[in-house]
């Protein structure tokens, strides 16, 4: 298989053009160099198309985390729920949130509320891949199913993370009035702060930065004032819904694959001539599982 | 003394808008109630305003970190340097940094390079605040001079955090190849394994959206590709260069203060209806020191 392109790019070095002789492998050699099956295909069934005026967006849903919310979201989108809604908050260094503000809309399948999915139990069948490194929220933190995450060894216990680029699902008060009519993501400091507190349903792969150049709303929590100043959504869908020659073909990289081990130890250590004092440790909002396009089968 | 507005809104709830029975101060009261001794006026010796097409950005630069990096930007801003130059990269999740990317403007009484300042020994007279919470990166986390700031108490050593918002001094790869020709701003999460690899210089303290909002550059490392999307900065200029009247009279909650103590303790436990789990840790780059405009004097 063959890779074209590129997305997830990691933080780089504030360099300003000259070359940077390599001690080490680099981030790109390393993807370059890396194994087909360190890849893994999104499943369609689990990554919507947001599409708005801005462009498209690209999110992969977490059915091991979330499962009631997924399923909710999907028939949601099904419905066409989406459809015609607006981005209606854009708060710097914190969300982007769309969907049904006057909670008006038909709703098909789906349904409005549920009970919270914040965390659960680990089971057997998960994997969680713990970064070495303390974190200043959780007793251990990592990766699993792909997604950054957090564990609580001591209860089994274990939750998504808010870092750059995570989807939830907007709630009131109480723990279950959110459910997927509402949804945001980080564009900003991780608000680690919401970890179970919110359900996290996924993360976006792509389009991010569509998302988080948007004009920031004046109103109180970053919402726009006016009506006009809301950002029409044309449509959220489900990438199975499509035919296939429609889809975008995305991979993962394994966050359980030694290539990904190999991408940690780069982050961690930056072997390089730019650093000075490589840091040898990285916060699990700090490195983004890569994600690029391959070529259709 | 009054106060008209605050500028630097801490990370705020996902509510849809429904009012949230406070059991604890909240932020607002806590903010409030602060006597007037709790805040500092900006020093406008040690403030710049960087104004350009998307408004004004006003940057509290940071003598006692970094005090030949701030000179030389002060006599680089007094010579003119960076008036009609441009911001040339915007790259998502990282920095926004502009400056002299051809190396051909005149530097009046200013330097191209200085000796990096990464970090320097604390003493006596220098103030840090620790927090209580673990950090991935350093051996202690806190406030010091009112910026976030980190201490290795082994070696006395102390050096400012790439925050959200924080400005730096770009550079090649020799470590003493940077002086404020070029200048950064930190639009993502906080990209701490820069921290003592780059001379960090001050904070946005006002209008860090103006950048965060604007295009992503489309070429390597986020930067413009060609010269028309670079965007043009009409001038940086020295507060205290202008008449009184001029000014933007700013000043920042104290962080040795008891009203800092008081948000940041509201901010670790965020004791309302909304949060379920509150963290009870806080990120050190989780919580901006406030900013607010005072009267007139």
């Amino acid at each position: 298989m063959r890779v074209i392109t590129i997305f997830a790019i990691l933080g780089l070095s504030l360099m300003s053009g000259r070359s940077m002789g390599a001690q080490a492998p680099s981030l790109a050699d390393i993807l370059a160099g890396s194994p087909a099956t360190d890849w893994r295909r999104l499943d369609p069934e689990n990554t919507l198309y947001l599409d708005f005026v801005g462009g498209r967006v690209i999110i992969e849903l977490a059915p091991t985390f979330a499962p009631a919310h997924v399923a909710n979201i999907k028939a949601l989108a099904r419905a066409h729920f989406y459809d015609g809604l607006s981005i209606v908050r854009v708060q710097d260094n914190y969300v982007v949130q769309w969907g049904d503000a006057e909670a008006k809309r038909p709703l098909g399948n789906g349904r409005r509320t549920l009970k919270a999915e914040f965390s659960h139990t680990i089971t057997r069948s998960d994997r969680f891949d713990p970064l070495p490194d303390p974190d200043t929220y959780a007793p251990a933190v990592g990766f699993s199913a792909g997604f950054p995450a957090a564990m609580d060894p001591a209860h089994w216990e274990t939750w998504l993370t808010h870092c750059y680029g995570m989807v939830g699902a907007g709630r009131d008060n109480d723990a279950d009035s959110g459910g997927g009519a509402e949804l945001y993501a980080v564009i900003g400091q991780a608000p680690r702060q919401l970890d179970r507190n919110v359900t996290l349903v996924g993360r976006v792969v792509k389009g991010i930065e569509r998302l988080s150049a948007l004009p920031r709303g004046t109103g109180d929590l970053g919402f726009y004032k006016t009506a006009p100043e809301r950002i029409p959504i044309r449509a959220i869908t489900v990438a199975a819904d499509l035919p296939v020659d429609q889809r975008v073909p995305l991979e993962a990289l394994r966050t359980d694959s030694a290539t990904f081990a190999a991408v940690l130890r780069n982050r961690r250590f930056r072997k390089d001539d730019w650093y000075k004092v490589p840091a040898g440790r990285i916060d699990v909002c700090n490195v983004t599982p890569p994600v690029r396009e391959a070529l259709r089968p």
